[in-house]
Protein backbone atom coordinates (compact mmCIF):
# COMPACT_ATOMS: atom_id res chain seq x y z
CA UNK A 1 0.00 0.00 0.00
CA UNK A 2 1.86 3.32 -1.15
CA UNK A 3 -1.22 5.63 -0.16
CA UNK A 4 -0.75 7.77 2.59
CA UNK A 5 -2.29 6.26 5.80
CA UNK A 6 -0.97 7.96 8.56
CA UNK A 7 -4.20 10.39 8.91
CA UNK A 8 -5.81 9.00 12.60
CA UNK A 9 -9.76 8.95 11.04
CA UNK A 10 -12.59 8.57 13.31
CA UNK A 11 -16.30 7.20 12.60
CA UNK A 12 -19.24 8.44 13.70
CA UNK A 13 -22.95 6.35 12.83
CA UNK A 14 -21.94 2.56 12.05
CA UNK A 15 -25.01 1.38 10.39
CA UNK A 16 -24.36 -0.90 7.16
CA UNK A 17 -22.40 2.26 5.49
CA UNK A 18 -20.70 3.80 8.51
CA UNK A 19 -19.12 0.57 8.80
CA UNK A 20 -18.25 -0.70 5.60
CA UNK A 21 -16.19 2.91 5.34
CA UNK A 22 -14.51 2.40 8.76
CA UNK A 23 -13.63 -1.40 7.51
CA UNK A 24 -12.06 0.02 4.36
CA UNK A 25 -9.79 2.62 6.71
CA UNK A 26 -9.10 -0.12 8.91
CA UNK A 27 -8.10 -2.71 6.36
CA UNK A 28 -5.72 0.41 4.70
CA UNK A 29 -3.74 0.93 7.69
CA UNK A 30 -5.34 3.92 9.38
CA UNK A 31 -6.01 4.14 13.04
CA UNK A 32 -9.46 4.69 13.28
CA UNK A 33 -11.73 5.35 15.86
CA UNK A 34 -15.72 4.26 15.90
CA UNK A 35 -18.57 5.48 17.59
CA UNK A 36 -22.22 4.67 17.31
CA UNK A 37 -24.77 6.31 19.27
CA UNK A 38 -26.01 2.53 20.46
CA UNK A 39 -23.23 0.07 21.59
CA UNK A 40 -22.55 -3.18 20.19
CA UNK A 41 -22.41 -1.98 16.59
CA UNK A 42 -18.60 -1.72 17.09
CA UNK A 43 -17.42 -5.07 17.71
CA UNK A 44 -17.01 -6.46 14.21
CA UNK A 45 -14.89 -3.27 13.39
CA UNK A 46 -13.08 -3.26 17.15
CA UNK A 47 -11.72 -7.04 15.91
CA UNK A 48 -10.83 -5.67 12.67
CA UNK A 49 -8.41 -3.63 14.12
CA UNK A 50 -10.52 -0.26 15.23
CA UNK A 51 -10.83 1.42 17.93
CA UNK A 52 -14.33 1.86 19.96
CA UNK A 53 -14.64 5.23 21.83
CA UNK A 54 -17.44 5.82 24.15
CA UNK A 55 -18.13 9.67 23.63
CA UNK A 56 -18.22 11.59 20.35
CA UNK A 57 -15.82 13.87 22.20
CA UNK A 58 -12.83 10.82 22.42
CA UNK A 59 -14.05 10.89 18.71
CA UNK A 60 -12.73 14.16 17.60
CA UNK A 61 -9.57 13.33 18.64
CA UNK A 62 -8.48 12.39 14.82
CA UNK A 63 -7.36 14.47 11.99
CA UNK A 64 -10.22 13.31 10.04
CA UNK A 65 -13.89 13.30 11.44
CA UNK A 66 -16.42 11.18 9.21
CA UNK A 67 -19.69 11.27 9.90
CA UNK A 68 -22.44 8.82 8.69
CA UNK A 69 -25.67 9.45 10.28
CA UNK A 70 -29.16 9.19 9.63
CA UNK A 71 -29.95 12.60 8.40
CA UNK A 72 -28.63 16.40 8.85
CA UNK A 73 -30.83 16.75 12.40
CA UNK A 74 -28.97 13.98 13.48
CA UNK A 75 -24.95 15.51 12.26
CA UNK A 76 -26.34 18.19 14.53
CA UNK A 77 -27.77 16.40 17.67
CA UNK A 78 -24.69 14.05 17.89
CA UNK A 79 -21.99 17.40 17.25
CA UNK A 80 -23.93 20.18 19.04
CA UNK A 81 -22.90 19.05 22.53
CA UNK A 82 -19.20 18.72 21.89
CA UNK A 83 -19.26 22.32 19.46
CA UNK A 84 -16.86 24.02 21.17
CA UNK A 85 -14.25 21.16 20.57
CA UNK A 86 -14.82 21.57 16.98
CA UNK A 87 -12.35 24.06 15.88
CA UNK A 88 -9.82 23.53 13.81
CA UNK A 89 -11.15 19.89 13.35
CA UNK A 90 -11.95 18.49 9.84
CA UNK A 91 -15.26 16.92 8.89
CA UNK A 92 -16.14 15.37 6.10
CA UNK A 93 -20.23 14.58 6.06
CA UNK A 94 -21.60 11.90 3.97
CA UNK A 95 -24.69 12.08 5.68
CA UNK A 96 -27.52 12.25 2.91
CA UNK A 97 -28.27 15.27 3.03
CA UNK A 98 -30.07 17.93 0.79
CA UNK A 99 -28.63 20.81 -0.84
CA UNK A 100 -29.48 23.59 1.28
CA UNK A 101 -28.92 21.13 4.33
CA UNK A 102 -25.20 20.83 3.40
CA UNK A 103 -24.88 24.28 3.09
CA UNK A 104 -26.51 25.11 6.30
CA UNK A 105 -23.79 22.54 8.26
CA UNK A 106 -21.23 23.90 6.03
CA UNK A 107 -22.04 27.45 7.69
CA UNK A 108 -22.61 25.78 10.76
CA UNK A 109 -19.15 24.07 11.02
CA UNK A 110 -17.48 27.41 9.44
CA UNK A 111 -18.92 29.44 12.45
CA UNK A 112 -16.97 26.95 14.94
CA UNK A 113 -13.81 26.82 12.79
CA UNK A 114 -14.20 23.61 11.75
CA UNK A 115 -13.41 22.90 8.18
CA UNK A 116 -16.26 21.06 6.24
CA UNK A 117 -15.98 18.36 2.95
CA UNK A 118 -20.12 16.57 2.18
CA UNK A 119 -20.26 13.63 0.21
CA UNK A 120 -22.79 11.64 -1.64
CA UNK A 121 -21.86 8.43 -1.99
CA UNK A 122 -23.04 7.05 -5.17
CA UNK A 123 -22.72 2.79 -3.60
CA UNK A 124 -24.15 0.44 -1.54
CA UNK A 125 -22.05 -0.08 1.70
CA UNK A 126 -21.07 -3.85 -0.68
CA UNK A 127 -19.26 -1.62 -3.39
CA UNK A 128 -17.50 0.37 -1.15
CA UNK A 129 -13.65 -0.04 -1.84
CA UNK A 130 -14.73 -2.56 -4.91
CA UNK A 131 -15.16 -1.05 -8.90
CA UNK A 132 -18.27 0.86 -9.77
CA UNK A 133 -18.49 2.83 -6.34
CA UNK A 134 -17.79 6.77 -6.97
CA UNK A 135 -18.20 9.07 -4.48
CA UNK A 136 -18.87 12.77 -5.01
CA UNK A 137 -17.32 15.45 -2.74
CA UNK A 138 -18.11 19.73 -2.63
CA UNK A 139 -17.01 21.92 -0.19
CA UNK A 140 -13.74 22.41 1.40
CA UNK A 141 -11.56 22.21 -1.72
CA UNK A 142 -8.28 21.92 0.79
CA UNK A 143 -9.84 19.06 2.73
CA UNK A 144 -10.35 16.72 -0.33
CA UNK A 145 -6.79 17.51 -1.40
CA UNK A 146 -5.10 16.66 1.41
CA UNK A 147 -7.13 13.77 2.26
CA UNK A 148 -7.44 12.42 -1.13
CA UNK A 149 -6.05 9.09 -1.23
CA UNK A 150 -8.01 8.53 1.93
CA UNK A 151 -11.36 9.26 0.25
CA UNK A 152 -9.93 7.22 -2.61
CA UNK A 153 -9.68 3.76 -0.38
CA UNK A 154 -14.12 3.84 -0.58
CA UNK A 155 -14.26 4.29 -4.52
CA UNK A 156 -13.57 7.25 -7.39
CA UNK A 157 -13.57 10.26 -5.78
CA UNK A 158 -15.04 13.39 -7.52
CA UNK A 159 -14.77 16.98 -6.42
CA UNK A 160 -17.24 19.72 -7.92
CA UNK A 161 -16.55 22.98 -5.95
CA UNK A 162 -16.80 25.09 -3.05
CA UNK A 163 -20.74 24.90 -2.55
CA UNK A 164 -21.06 22.45 -0.31
CA UNK A 165 -24.51 21.79 -1.58
CA UNK A 166 -23.54 20.62 -5.22
CA UNK A 167 -21.80 16.88 -4.23
CA UNK A 168 -26.11 16.51 -2.80
CA UNK A 169 -27.62 18.03 -5.99
CA UNK A 170 -25.54 15.42 -7.93
CA UNK A 171 -26.37 12.61 -5.45
CA UNK A 172 -30.25 13.31 -6.05
CA UNK A 173 -29.90 13.54 -9.42
CA UNK A 174 -28.07 10.68 -10.02
CA UNK A 175 -30.11 8.68 -7.66
CA UNK A 176 -34.08 10.24 -9.10
CA UNK A 177 -32.40 8.47 -12.45
CA UNK A 178 -32.12 5.07 -11.03
CA UNK A 179 -35.83 5.49 -9.35
CA UNK A 180 -36.93 6.44 -12.43
CA UNK A 181 -34.87 3.78 -14.20
CA UNK A 182 -36.35 1.10 -12.00
CA UNK A 183 -40.05 2.05 -12.55
CA UNK A 184 -39.73 1.79 -16.11
CA UNK A 185 -38.11 -1.27 -15.46
CA UNK A 186 -41.48 -2.08 -13.22
CA UNK A 187 -43.54 -0.96 -16.50
CA UNK A 188 -42.03 -3.10 -18.73
CA UNK A 189 -41.61 -5.93 -16.45
CA UNK A 190 -45.60 -5.64 -15.92
CA UNK A 191 -45.82 -5.66 -19.75
CA UNK A 192 -44.57 -9.04 -20.00
CA UNK A 193 -45.99 -10.54 -17.39
CA UNK A 194 -49.50 -11.49 -18.96
CA UNK A 195 -47.66 -13.49 -21.28
CA UNK A 196 -45.72 -15.79 -19.18
CA UNK A 197 -42.40 -13.77 -18.59
CA UNK A 198 -40.99 -13.99 -15.47
CA UNK A 199 -39.50 -10.78 -13.92
CA UNK A 200 -36.02 -12.50 -13.44
CA UNK A 201 -36.54 -13.42 -16.98
CA UNK A 202 -37.00 -9.70 -17.88
CA UNK A 203 -34.38 -8.38 -15.47
CA UNK A 204 -31.54 -10.41 -17.49
CA UNK A 205 -32.70 -8.96 -20.60
CA UNK A 206 -33.53 -5.30 -19.37
CA UNK A 207 -30.00 -5.06 -17.38
CA UNK A 208 -28.35 -5.77 -20.87
CA UNK A 209 -30.60 -3.38 -22.96
CA UNK A 210 -30.73 -0.62 -20.74
CA UNK A 211 -26.66 -0.64 -19.89
CA UNK A 212 -26.17 -0.71 -23.68
CA UNK A 213 -28.92 2.35 -24.17
CA UNK A 214 -26.63 4.54 -21.74
CA UNK A 215 -24.67 4.46 -24.71
CA UNK A 216 -26.66 6.80 -26.09
CA UNK A 217 -26.77 9.69 -23.58
CA UNK A 218 -24.00 11.11 -24.63
CA UNK A 219 -24.96 11.68 -28.17
CA UNK A 220 -28.51 13.33 -26.18
CA UNK A 221 -26.10 15.54 -23.86
CA UNK A 222 -24.21 16.87 -27.06
CA UNK A 223 -27.28 17.97 -28.48
CA UNK A 224 -28.47 19.80 -25.14
CA UNK A 225 -25.03 21.24 -24.50
CA UNK A 226 -24.79 22.63 -28.29
CA UNK A 227 -28.08 24.16 -27.60
CA UNK A 228 -29.00 23.48 -31.44
CA UNK A 229 -32.19 20.61 -31.40
CA UNK A 230 -32.55 20.73 -34.99
CA UNK A 231 -28.64 19.44 -35.80
CA UNK A 232 -28.81 16.21 -38.36
CA UNK A 233 -28.84 12.68 -37.18
CA UNK A 234 -31.45 12.41 -34.56
CA UNK A 235 -34.29 11.14 -33.95
CA UNK A 236 -37.38 13.49 -33.81
CA UNK A 237 -39.73 14.44 -31.06
CA UNK A 238 -42.99 13.53 -34.13
CA UNK A 239 -40.82 9.99 -34.76
CA UNK A 240 -40.66 9.62 -30.87
CA UNK A 241 -44.20 9.22 -30.33
CA UNK A 242 -44.90 6.65 -27.92
CA UNK A 243 -48.63 5.99 -29.17
CA UNK A 244 -47.97 2.18 -29.59
CA UNK A 245 -46.06 1.72 -26.31
CA UNK A 246 -48.91 3.64 -24.62
CA UNK A 247 -51.47 1.56 -26.46
CA UNK A 248 -49.84 -1.98 -26.00
CA UNK A 249 -49.91 -1.20 -22.29
CA UNK A 250 -53.44 -0.35 -22.39
CA UNK A 251 -53.50 -3.54 -24.09
CA UNK A 252 -51.81 -5.88 -21.23
CA UNK A 253 -54.22 -3.74 -19.00
CA UNK A 254 -51.62 -2.22 -16.86
CA UNK A 255 -50.99 1.41 -16.08
CA UNK A 256 -49.94 3.78 -18.54
CA UNK A 257 -48.53 6.18 -16.11
CA UNK A 258 -44.21 5.65 -16.68
CA UNK A 259 -44.65 6.18 -20.43
CA UNK A 260 -47.33 8.83 -20.07
CA UNK A 261 -44.52 11.14 -18.31
CA UNK A 262 -42.36 10.32 -21.39
CA UNK A 263 -45.15 11.33 -24.08
CA UNK A 264 -46.60 14.22 -21.96
CA UNK A 265 -42.18 15.71 -21.97
CA UNK A 266 -42.36 15.18 -25.83
CA UNK A 267 -45.76 16.55 -26.62
CA UNK A 268 -45.29 19.63 -24.75
CA UNK A 269 -42.66 20.38 -27.82
CA UNK A 270 -44.63 19.22 -30.14
CA UNK A 271 -47.61 21.63 -28.95
CA UNK A 272 -44.89 24.33 -28.69
CA UNK A 273 -43.85 23.60 -32.96
CA UNK A 274 -40.72 21.71 -32.26
CA UNK A 275 -41.79 18.06 -33.64
CA UNK A 276 -39.53 17.91 -36.56
CA UNK A 277 -36.36 18.61 -33.70
CA UNK A 278 -34.76 16.14 -31.55
CA UNK A 279 -35.33 13.88 -28.69
CA UNK A 280 -33.21 15.67 -26.49
CA UNK A 281 -35.23 18.65 -26.60
CA UNK A 282 -37.41 16.87 -23.67
CA UNK A 283 -35.29 18.29 -21.21
CA UNK A 284 -36.59 21.75 -22.28
CA UNK A 285 -39.72 20.25 -20.94
CA UNK A 286 -38.10 19.62 -17.62
CA UNK A 287 -36.26 23.04 -17.36
CA UNK A 288 -39.63 24.78 -17.82
CA UNK A 289 -41.86 23.26 -15.86
CA UNK A 290 -45.87 23.56 -17.45
CA UNK B 1 -17.05 -18.79 -41.56
CA UNK B 2 -18.59 -22.33 -40.50
CA UNK B 3 -21.89 -20.87 -40.17
CA UNK B 4 -23.89 -22.29 -42.94
CA UNK B 5 -24.43 -18.97 -45.27
CA UNK B 6 -26.48 -21.65 -48.18
CA UNK B 7 -29.84 -20.18 -47.82
CA UNK B 8 -30.53 -17.45 -50.50
CA UNK B 9 -31.76 -14.41 -48.58
CA UNK B 10 -33.45 -11.06 -49.83
CA UNK B 11 -33.83 -7.65 -47.99
CA UNK B 12 -37.53 -5.81 -48.81
CA UNK B 13 -37.06 -2.06 -47.41
CA UNK B 14 -33.28 -0.42 -47.38
CA UNK B 15 -33.12 2.14 -44.70
CA UNK B 16 -30.84 2.64 -42.24
CA UNK B 17 -31.67 -0.97 -41.01
CA UNK B 18 -32.47 -2.85 -43.43
CA UNK B 19 -29.31 -1.92 -45.08
CA UNK B 20 -27.33 -3.18 -41.99
CA UNK B 21 -29.27 -6.25 -42.22
CA UNK B 22 -28.46 -6.85 -45.49
CA UNK B 23 -24.86 -5.80 -45.74
CA UNK B 24 -24.34 -8.20 -42.70
CA UNK B 25 -25.92 -11.18 -44.57
CA UNK B 26 -23.54 -10.13 -47.79
CA UNK B 27 -20.94 -10.01 -46.16
CA UNK B 28 -21.47 -13.47 -44.34
CA UNK B 29 -21.75 -14.84 -48.07
CA UNK B 30 -25.16 -15.07 -48.47
CA UNK B 31 -26.92 -14.87 -52.05
CA UNK B 32 -28.48 -11.21 -51.08
CA UNK B 33 -31.16 -9.90 -53.30
CA UNK B 34 -32.19 -6.00 -52.10
CA UNK B 35 -35.39 -4.33 -52.80
CA UNK B 36 -36.59 -0.87 -52.02
CA UNK B 37 -39.62 1.43 -52.80
CA UNK B 38 -37.31 3.88 -54.38
CA UNK B 39 -34.42 3.24 -56.34
CA UNK B 40 -30.51 4.18 -55.45
CA UNK B 41 -30.43 2.69 -51.58
CA UNK B 42 -29.35 -0.52 -52.94
CA UNK B 43 -25.92 1.21 -54.72
CA UNK B 44 -23.84 0.72 -51.58
CA UNK B 45 -24.96 -2.87 -50.73
CA UNK B 46 -24.36 -3.89 -54.73
CA UNK B 47 -21.02 -2.57 -54.67
CA UNK B 48 -20.76 -4.76 -51.45
CA UNK B 49 -21.82 -7.86 -53.49
CA UNK B 50 -25.62 -7.64 -53.55
CA UNK B 51 -28.10 -7.76 -55.97
CA UNK B 52 -30.76 -5.09 -56.98
CA UNK B 53 -33.72 -6.35 -57.66
CA UNK B 54 -36.38 -4.06 -59.41
CA UNK B 55 -39.84 -5.86 -58.41
CA UNK B 56 -41.00 -7.82 -54.74
CA UNK B 57 -42.04 -10.64 -56.93
CA UNK B 58 -38.54 -11.04 -58.35
CA UNK B 59 -37.30 -10.58 -53.84
CA UNK B 60 -39.59 -13.57 -53.48
CA UNK B 61 -37.20 -16.08 -55.41
CA UNK B 62 -35.22 -16.47 -52.04
CA UNK B 63 -34.90 -19.05 -49.36
CA UNK B 64 -35.96 -16.34 -46.80
CA UNK B 65 -37.81 -13.24 -47.45
CA UNK B 66 -36.68 -10.49 -45.04
CA UNK B 67 -39.16 -7.46 -44.72
CA UNK B 68 -37.66 -3.99 -42.62
CA UNK B 69 -40.38 -1.59 -43.79
CA UNK B 70 -41.99 1.75 -42.09
CA UNK B 71 -44.71 -0.27 -40.59
CA UNK B 72 -47.35 -2.88 -40.39
CA UNK B 73 -49.18 -1.39 -43.26
CA UNK B 74 -46.13 -0.74 -45.65
CA UNK B 75 -45.81 -4.61 -44.98
CA UNK B 76 -49.29 -5.12 -46.52
CA UNK B 77 -48.76 -2.70 -49.17
CA UNK B 78 -45.59 -4.17 -50.62
CA UNK B 79 -46.91 -7.94 -50.49
CA UNK B 80 -50.41 -7.92 -51.13
CA UNK B 81 -49.49 -7.24 -55.03
CA UNK B 82 -47.70 -10.38 -54.96
CA UNK B 83 -49.89 -12.08 -52.56
CA UNK B 84 -50.40 -15.44 -54.82
CA UNK B 85 -46.41 -16.42 -54.37
CA UNK B 86 -45.85 -16.73 -50.70
CA UNK B 87 -46.98 -20.16 -50.58
CA UNK B 88 -44.19 -22.25 -49.76
CA UNK B 89 -42.02 -18.96 -48.68
CA UNK B 90 -40.55 -18.06 -45.44
CA UNK B 91 -40.83 -14.25 -44.36
CA UNK B 92 -38.96 -12.99 -41.59
CA UNK B 93 -40.94 -9.37 -40.73
CA UNK B 94 -38.52 -7.32 -38.55
CA UNK B 95 -40.68 -4.54 -39.34
CA UNK B 96 -41.59 -2.04 -35.77
CA UNK B 97 -45.31 -3.47 -35.24
CA UNK B 98 -47.22 -3.66 -32.35
CA UNK B 99 -48.16 -7.16 -30.88
CA UNK B 100 -51.54 -7.11 -32.41
CA UNK B 101 -50.63 -5.92 -35.65
CA UNK B 102 -47.92 -9.21 -35.56
CA UNK B 103 -50.42 -11.74 -34.98
CA UNK B 104 -52.85 -10.20 -37.54
CA UNK B 105 -49.52 -9.98 -40.05
CA UNK B 106 -48.67 -13.90 -38.58
CA UNK B 107 -52.53 -14.86 -39.57
CA UNK B 108 -52.45 -13.38 -43.18
CA UNK B 109 -49.14 -15.30 -43.80
CA UNK B 110 -50.52 -18.24 -42.76
CA UNK B 111 -53.60 -18.03 -44.73
CA UNK B 112 -51.46 -17.56 -48.01
CA UNK B 113 -49.56 -20.87 -46.67
CA UNK B 114 -46.37 -18.91 -45.91
CA UNK B 115 -44.15 -19.32 -43.00
CA UNK B 116 -43.90 -16.49 -40.25
CA UNK B 117 -41.57 -15.35 -37.87
CA UNK B 118 -41.41 -11.72 -36.34
CA UNK B 119 -38.55 -10.08 -35.08
CA UNK B 120 -37.98 -7.17 -32.53
CA UNK B 121 -34.34 -5.66 -33.14
CA UNK B 122 -32.88 -4.58 -30.10
CA UNK B 123 -30.48 -2.55 -31.72
CA UNK B 124 -29.72 0.88 -33.49
CA UNK B 125 -28.35 0.03 -37.06
CA UNK B 126 -24.47 0.49 -36.27
CA UNK B 127 -24.79 -2.25 -33.38
CA UNK B 128 -25.84 -4.52 -36.15
CA UNK B 129 -23.85 -7.67 -35.72
CA UNK B 130 -21.47 -6.56 -33.05
CA UNK B 131 -21.75 -6.83 -29.15
CA UNK B 132 -24.65 -5.69 -27.66
CA UNK B 133 -27.06 -5.88 -30.39
CA UNK B 134 -29.72 -8.74 -29.64
CA UNK B 135 -33.31 -9.67 -31.81
CA UNK B 136 -36.60 -11.30 -30.22
CA UNK B 137 -38.39 -13.61 -32.26
CA UNK B 138 -41.81 -15.44 -31.81
CA UNK B 139 -43.82 -17.08 -34.55
CA UNK B 140 -42.58 -20.19 -36.59
CA UNK B 141 -40.28 -22.26 -34.34
CA UNK B 142 -39.40 -24.22 -37.26
CA UNK B 143 -38.18 -20.82 -39.52
CA UNK B 144 -36.54 -19.53 -35.99
CA UNK B 145 -34.68 -23.03 -35.67
CA UNK B 146 -33.76 -23.69 -39.03
CA UNK B 147 -32.33 -20.33 -40.00
CA UNK B 148 -30.68 -19.47 -36.28
CA UNK B 149 -27.31 -19.16 -37.98
CA UNK B 150 -28.50 -16.43 -40.36
CA UNK B 151 -30.45 -14.78 -38.00
CA UNK B 152 -26.92 -14.94 -35.34
CA UNK B 153 -25.61 -13.02 -37.86
CA UNK B 154 -27.09 -9.84 -36.84
CA UNK B 155 -26.97 -10.23 -32.95
CA UNK B 156 -27.65 -12.22 -30.18
CA UNK B 157 -31.04 -14.27 -31.06
CA UNK B 158 -33.62 -15.09 -28.58
CA UNK B 159 -37.28 -17.04 -29.31
CA UNK B 160 -39.92 -16.49 -27.09
CA UNK B 161 -42.97 -18.77 -28.41
CA UNK B 162 -45.58 -19.47 -31.29
CA UNK B 163 -47.35 -16.29 -30.62
CA UNK B 164 -45.62 -13.81 -33.13
CA UNK B 165 -47.40 -10.80 -30.65
CA UNK B 166 -44.42 -11.93 -28.58
CA UNK B 167 -41.59 -10.22 -29.80
CA UNK B 168 -43.30 -7.12 -30.27
CA UNK B 169 -44.42 -7.19 -26.91
CA UNK B 170 -41.22 -7.78 -25.15
CA UNK B 171 -39.43 -5.16 -27.67
CA UNK B 172 -42.06 -2.54 -26.77
CA UNK B 173 -41.31 -3.33 -22.85
CA UNK B 174 -37.87 -2.92 -23.59
CA UNK B 175 -38.20 0.15 -25.61
CA UNK B 176 -40.45 1.96 -22.65
CA UNK B 177 -37.68 1.37 -20.11
CA UNK B 178 -35.48 2.85 -22.01
CA UNK B 179 -37.76 6.20 -23.15
CA UNK B 180 -38.18 6.33 -19.60
CA UNK B 181 -34.60 5.70 -18.60
CA UNK B 182 -34.07 9.11 -21.04
CA UNK B 183 -36.42 11.19 -19.56
CA UNK B 184 -35.20 10.41 -15.78
CA UNK B 185 -31.52 10.98 -17.27
CA UNK B 186 -32.93 14.45 -18.86
CA UNK B 187 -34.23 15.12 -15.31
CA UNK B 188 -30.93 14.90 -13.66
CA UNK B 189 -29.65 16.84 -16.15
CA UNK B 190 -32.26 19.63 -15.63
CA UNK B 191 -31.41 19.02 -12.15
CA UNK B 192 -27.60 19.80 -11.89
CA UNK B 193 -27.85 22.26 -15.15
CA UNK B 194 -28.28 25.28 -12.87
CA UNK B 195 -24.99 24.39 -11.02
CA UNK B 196 -23.41 24.62 -13.86
CA UNK B 197 -23.02 21.02 -14.60
CA UNK B 198 -22.80 20.18 -18.63
CA UNK B 199 -25.45 17.51 -19.67
CA UNK B 200 -21.84 16.09 -21.08
CA UNK B 201 -20.32 16.12 -17.94
CA UNK B 202 -23.40 14.50 -16.47
CA UNK B 203 -24.07 12.23 -19.03
CA UNK B 204 -21.09 10.50 -18.79
CA UNK B 205 -21.51 9.39 -14.79
CA UNK B 206 -25.09 8.81 -15.63
CA UNK B 207 -24.00 6.16 -17.69
CA UNK B 208 -21.87 4.56 -15.52
CA UNK B 209 -24.19 4.89 -12.17
CA UNK B 210 -27.27 4.07 -14.34
CA UNK B 211 -25.09 0.96 -15.69
CA UNK B 212 -24.27 -0.23 -12.21
CA UNK B 213 -27.43 0.23 -10.99
CA UNK B 214 -29.05 -1.91 -14.10
CA UNK B 215 -27.36 -4.60 -11.32
CA UNK B 216 -30.30 -3.78 -8.91
CA UNK B 217 -32.59 -4.95 -11.36
CA UNK B 218 -32.02 -9.11 -10.40
CA UNK B 219 -32.86 -8.70 -6.80
CA UNK B 220 -36.30 -6.54 -7.72
CA UNK B 221 -37.42 -9.17 -9.61
CA UNK B 222 -36.19 -11.90 -7.45
CA UNK B 223 -38.55 -10.09 -5.13
CA UNK B 224 -41.66 -9.69 -7.74
CA UNK B 225 -41.02 -13.40 -9.20
CA UNK B 226 -41.26 -14.66 -5.25
CA UNK B 227 -44.31 -12.97 -4.50
CA UNK B 228 -43.43 -12.37 -0.92
CA UNK B 229 -42.71 -8.63 -0.70
CA UNK B 230 -42.06 -8.39 3.23
CA UNK B 231 -38.81 -10.59 3.01
CA UNK B 232 -35.62 -9.37 4.60
CA UNK B 233 -33.02 -6.79 3.34
CA UNK B 234 -35.32 -5.23 1.03
CA UNK B 235 -35.44 -1.44 1.21
CA UNK B 236 -39.26 -0.20 2.16
CA UNK B 237 -41.93 1.97 0.50
CA UNK B 238 -41.64 3.91 3.05
CA UNK B 239 -37.91 4.32 3.49
CA UNK B 240 -38.11 5.09 -0.61
CA UNK B 241 -39.92 8.52 -0.19
CA UNK B 242 -38.91 10.92 -2.65
CA UNK B 243 -39.57 13.81 -0.96
CA UNK B 244 -36.29 14.86 -0.83
CA UNK B 245 -35.49 14.41 -4.59
CA UNK B 246 -38.85 16.50 -5.31
CA UNK B 247 -37.93 19.04 -3.34
CA UNK B 248 -34.45 19.57 -4.58
CA UNK B 249 -36.56 19.49 -8.09
CA UNK B 250 -38.74 22.43 -6.79
CA UNK B 251 -35.56 24.20 -5.20
CA UNK B 252 -33.70 23.90 -8.84
CA UNK B 253 -37.24 25.09 -10.26
CA UNK B 254 -38.12 22.15 -12.55
CA UNK B 255 -40.56 19.64 -13.56
CA UNK B 256 -41.15 17.34 -10.97
CA UNK B 257 -42.82 14.94 -13.37
CA UNK B 258 -40.39 12.45 -14.07
CA UNK B 259 -39.85 11.85 -10.32
CA UNK B 260 -43.30 12.66 -9.29
CA UNK B 261 -44.05 9.51 -11.21
CA UNK B 262 -42.52 6.73 -9.52
CA UNK B 263 -43.56 8.79 -6.13
CA UNK B 264 -47.02 8.09 -7.18
CA UNK B 265 -46.43 4.35 -7.85
CA UNK B 266 -44.78 4.47 -4.26
CA UNK B 267 -47.52 6.42 -2.33
CA UNK B 268 -50.49 4.30 -3.77
CA UNK B 269 -48.89 1.04 -2.15
CA UNK B 270 -48.80 2.76 1.37
CA UNK B 271 -51.77 4.08 1.00
CA UNK B 272 -52.63 0.84 0.47
CA UNK B 273 -51.38 -0.20 3.90
CA UNK B 274 -48.08 -1.61 2.67
CA UNK B 275 -45.24 0.98 3.86
CA UNK B 276 -43.18 -1.73 5.35
CA UNK B 277 -43.11 -3.58 2.38
CA UNK B 278 -40.33 -3.28 -0.23
CA UNK B 279 -39.81 -1.27 -2.93
CA UNK B 280 -40.29 -3.62 -5.29
CA UNK B 281 -44.09 -3.43 -4.84
CA UNK B 282 -44.62 -0.51 -7.38
CA UNK B 283 -45.07 -3.10 -9.64
CA UNK B 284 -48.34 -3.89 -7.90
CA UNK B 285 -49.22 0.02 -8.56
CA UNK B 286 -48.43 -0.61 -12.79
CA UNK B 287 -50.14 -4.36 -12.85
CA UNK B 288 -53.26 -2.93 -10.64
CA UNK B 289 -54.17 0.69 -12.26
CA UNK B 290 -55.55 3.10 -9.97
Amino acid sequence: MSADNSARVSVLGLGAMGTALAAALVDAGHTTAVWNRTAGKAEPLVARGATAVDTVAEALEADVVIACLLDAASVREVLDPVADRLAGRTLVNVTTTSPDQSRELAAWAAGLGAAYLDGGIMAVPAMIGRPGSSILYSGSRAVFEQHRSLLDLWGESAYFGEDAGLASLYDLALLSGMYIMFAGFAHGAAMVAPAGVTAGEFAQRSAAWLSAMTGQLAGLAEVVDGGDYTVEGQQSLEFSSLDDLIAAAKAQGISTEPIDMVQNLIQRQIDAGHGKEGFARIIESIKHPA
